[in-house]
């Protein structure tokens, strides 16, 4: 069994351990994700998250599991639980039709995770050419070596650019409810030494406004054929403000993201959690209790709001997308 | 000396009492505002906020100092320094203009008082005959009796259209980073049996896209002479979103937050607060603590943005605002 060696994943030859992304940034702890049961709770849980990491994460676990000596029943039941985890990104369903039908299911699971490591280089190559030297950069949620095998989506593309010797300024928005910008991609931010700042979500139009911006990278959980896209709730308020402003606007997505059996936007399914998450966060609960909440992870970007998609085997623009490419681009 | 009755302030008749917001919804606690050094200290710390009742309350404390004994030294230096509190709300500065130069304080606070309290009522009136029945309505921030001396501004006027029987759900969003909707509109809207759902900020934008919300009543903490005006940080992006859906957005005001003296958005000044704000709440710090944050508390939703104004005199449309009536309205 290979390490998995990643920023939220590790194998020690034995167990399976995945960092517990809800305890970031303060505290580092590794929990036993072997159990394939055990990782649907902790995918369900956000502990594992990002589209592309809970793919690679969910192959791994029936990795170990299989590794240890599952019955093909078991297996097999094992893959239908984590494919049905979460409904929204399709990375999870995509290593899962990888994973039931492979002969061997370490193998599979290594190459899963060695070809998401690829793809985030990909991503980066291209999207960081479209980024020039001093460029404000805004972001969503968290794309970085935490959601990915790799070094990330947008925030892959974002460090590419900084390596690359490009100043830039980063603004991490925090992503309510579960503040995924504030807790996960400040601390990357910070670990990388890039120059960014922390806002609440409701500051990004004045930053746009401000000419502050001058691009927003996003990641995506699902996009379909025509090139809408689904991601993380208040993406598609962002891509509102970067259209209204005039600012490029950018998702980031590997292939495994892609799927073409959905046709748009509108048949992508959108996962409603725990309306809970919304009257405070963690052991905090500031709205009273029985005030009623909506609670939709994600949101749905129509194609016609984006500036270009930069995917693993290059960048594809808003009338390229409307003209089908990401068929023959991902087919 | 009259009770000051309202639902964030009281005076029984030798102290001058404020209800701590920074503790809604959880515990009711009051405390003394009589000391206008006090009344400048909680002010800062938003246990009493809303511009209209900063304005109302600064009086109160000074009229309780007035009526303690001050000398006209103390009460000239407490006006100074309750007039420079805040920097972004006007009716902090209206009402000390006004206290400063009163014969008798006492009658002065509690005629800001009852005018507050009238103030609000024309704004519901005027305002609550805008909306339909069966509307979805969105607001931002706080602007209920917390807000004012009497039954608010954007939220009163929401408040009055249930009082005529119209069907409506409200949307709350819950105004990082101090979270004035989650705690403190949701607290209002229970109490008042308004249909109302809390979101984050980072939904409003698919809620208008869905169609659910039909109309964005705001506050506002200072409405320039163009008609431009400054709102709690999220008021902007909001005016945005509407503007792209097609949705009509008012600010509600009264004429005390109209700055004749200020030309234009471009010459109010935004308050800047603690970055630690947005690195978290209350007790409980989610980002990296190195993170650099950006916490304008404000921003300025220019009068382009806007459908119409709802002061407690009437309704002022775009056009209008545009062709100097508020001049006419206010001066």
């Amino acid at each position: 069994m290979q390490p998995f060696d990643s920023l939220g994943l590790r194998h020690d030859g034995r167990t399976l351990w995945v960092l517990d992304q809800t305890q970031l940034p303060d505290a580092e702890v590794w929990l036993d994700g072997s159990d394939p049961m055990a990782m649907v709770a902790l995918i369900q849980r956000l502990a594992v998250r990002g589209a592309p990491l809970i793919g690679v994460a969910a192959a791994a676990s029936l990795a170990t599991f299989a590794h240890r000596g599952a019955s093909a029943t078991e297996y097999g039941a094992a893959c239908a639980a984590l494919g049905a985890a979460r409904p929204t990104a399709v990375n999870l369903m995509w290593a899962m039709d990888r994973m039931k039908g492979a002969a061997d299911p370490v193998a599979e699971a290594e190459a899963i995770f060695a070809e998401d490591v690829r793809l985030c280089e990909g991503m980066a190559e291209h999207g960081a050419a479209l980024i020039q030297d001093g460029e404000g950069l805004l972001t969503h949620c968290n794309t970085g070596g935490l959601a990915t095998a790799g070094i990330g989506t947008a925030l892959g593309v974002i460090r590419r650019a900084h390596e690359q010797g490009k100043r830039l300024q980063v603004y991490a928005d925090e992503t309510r409810p579960l503040l995924q910008g504030g807790r996960l991609t400040a601390w990357e931010l910070g670990k990388l030494g890039i120059p960014s700042t922390l806002i609440t979500d409701s500051m990004a139009a004045l930053l746009l406004r401000d000419g502050k911006v001058q691009r927003v990278l996003v990641g995506s959980d699902r996009v379909a054929a025509n090139g809408d896209f689904a991601n993380k709730v208040g993406t598609y308020g962002l891509a509102v403000q970067a259209r209204f402003h005039g600012i490029p606007f950018h998702p980031v997505a590997p292939f495994s993201t892609v799927d073409l059996a959905c046709p748009d936007g509108a048949a992508i399914p959108i996962e409603l959690r725990d309306p809970a998450e919304v009257r405070g966060y963690e052991s905090l609960r500031w709205a009273p209790e029985a005030m009623p909440a909506w609670n939709p992870a994600f949101d749905v970007t129509p194609v016609d709001l984006v500036t270009s998609l930069v995917l693993d085997r290059g960048v594809l623009t808003r009338d390229e997308l409307r003209a089908g490419a990401l068929s023959q681009a991902c087919g």
